[in-house]
């Protein structure tokens, strides 16, 4: 690793925005795919960060995934936006589909948002913290293509799936966690690969289905385990009967790159839920989440989920966001600038 | 253990119903209870079926639960029913919201029902099965008491706080899970217990915070652990918050017996959230639902979350209920028949 230095939020995501701009998308989707990512880097999840630059051109340079592409939003029923993403990012899906998500739930008490026809490469934390801010509890899922091995089976079916929650509180940053389903994310597995790292036990098996602790195993035609066994494995089929079968998008086992030579991103479908708790509450649920964390910290927790996230934040707003020199210097030719 | 003898589910649930109503139950929640109990039993769930008779009854002498009580239901919002249960059970508002609940979700898409001053001590599949054979996607989260460790922290915080979740499928019954968000579930610890059983590694504590396989060292000042690490802790977070802050319910910490010897009930809340995947829908969402597991039964899993239920219930049907010929005879008695 060469030389580290720091960048502002603002200049990392410039760049980022230039580079998938010159990549195939509109600049309003390159926008938004910029966001996340430097939010991503930002926050220290260097799995969701610019490490995924290569994977997002390659896949625009196959043509598998269309950059420019609008959204069709769908109004199906009071409580209900279905959302056909026309082969984009679900990121301009639910961008498109947010102000009137917002609406519904604040009518309804509860909404749904579920995107198909999409694809989804980034962290899901982003997607959901905006929501809880304005004082929703929002939850996502997400499924991606077939890499983990469901309890008690020899194959792979389930995606990584991560299932996402926030919940706003009274005396803080919202409670955001976001999660795979499987015991390691991907892109931390493709990280440890390239680091030379060993998995823990229990990520995965390679390509004879036997459990390993190399990543390069596990990518290379092996999988990954679902946490926690059975009941991991079992909300890693609610992520996957809710991402794809409710959305009407494809099912991680259907996710076919074969005719598309540097396609690395899943094309499959996202489910957003709101709920606005303020309706017909008698005490303030920010406040009851803050006494709940409160318990927590009695308890002896140090770091509930999101600290991490908000730690690096804020070392971030100070320092600026830590970047590789050579990984900037590569970025910054990318982008043009 | 003594003989096995085999009942009807209408024997049991009718034996069980007396009980409860000669206990202070009114007919119609005693009823309730009963087909709950009856259910779990004849599921092959022991942990929730009879076994939790003894306890169901010190609660009501207490005086901790009011099994007369009956719900007050207040329709806040389209999609947003909640209902005051009066110290009563949940199964009671549940019954008395069901069909306003059921007729949201066909109107908006989606809808929640948040059930408050309230107490559940059953098993949670029987409350959401019924929506997906009327063609929901339906969950469920209550928390419990202050039996599980956070992960990272000392104390117990949460309950085992079950996580539940139906959905249709075309070619057969609905897939359902009910999981503990604990590593093992109370009753599963209890029977344990009573069997002189160890617990598996990684379950639970003793009162110092130490790891144990004693059952009785979990139950006598001890605590659970979460299932999956880090994962699962987030899970019970997850339905802490929702069973109890979103509700208007108590935490799992803020129950206390202490006034109420003889008390074994928690009194917290419950979250359901039905979803009509029909809405908008460009493919059959149940059909979909039976493709994925038609994949699962090609990666080899023999068996699918719900199906060991499934099997006990197609063998009661034939056979009868398998009890224990004493506990049959005490259950009996205990109804006056």
């Amino acid at each position: 690793m060469s030389e580290q230095i720091h960048v502002s939020f603002d200049e990392l995501r410039d760049a980022l925005r230039r580079v998938f701009a010159a990549h195939g998308c509109s600049d309003h989707v390159a926008g938004l795919i910029a966001e996340n990512m430097a939010i991503a880097e930002r926050d220290g999840a260097a799995s969701h960060g610019i490490f995924r630059v290569d994977g997002y051109i390659s896949t625009l340079k196959s043509g598998w995934v269309d950059g420019k592409a609008e959204p069709v939003i769908d109004d199906v029923a009071p409580g209900f936006i279905r959302a056909d993403a026309r082969n984009g990012f679900t990121l301009a899906a639910t961008d498109a589909a947010r102000h009137q998500l917002i609406a519904k739930a604040r009518e309804n008490g509860v909404a749904i948002l579920a995107i198909h026809n999409s694809q989804h490469f980034g962290a899901l934390w982003p997607d959901i913290e905006p929501f809880a801010r304005e004082g929703f509890v929002a939850m996502s899922m997400v499924n991606s293509m077939a890499c983990v091995v469901p309890y008690g089976g020899c194959k792979p079916v389930y995606g990584t799936n991560p299932l996402a929650f926030a919940a706003p509180r009274a005396g803080g940053d919202p409670v955001v966690f976001d999660q795979a389903s499987s015991a390691m994310a991907n892109g931390d597995v493709q990280i440890a690969a390239r680091e030379g790292e060993a998995l823990p036990p229990g990520a995965g098996v390679d390509a004879g289905g036997n459990p390993t602790t190399d990543p390069k195993a596990v990518l290379d035609g092996g999988a990954l385990l679902p946490f926690g066994g059975h009941k991991g494995s079992s909300i890693a089929m609610m992520v996957e009967i809710m991402g794809a079968a409710l959305t009407g998008g494809k099912f991680s086992f259907e996710v076919d790159w074969s005719e598309h030579p540097g396609a690395v991103i899943p094309h499959t479908g996202q489910f957003i839920l709101l709920i606005d708790p303020g309706q017909g509450a008698a005490r303030p649920f920010a406040a009851r989440v803050e006494e709940l964390i409160g318990r927590l910290r009695d308890a002896g927790v140090e770091r509930l989920p999101g600290e991490r996230r908000y730690a690096a934040r804020r070392r971030a707003a100070q320092h600026g966001i830590p970047l590789d020199a050579e990984d900037w210097a590569r970025l910054r030719e990318r982008a043009g600038i």
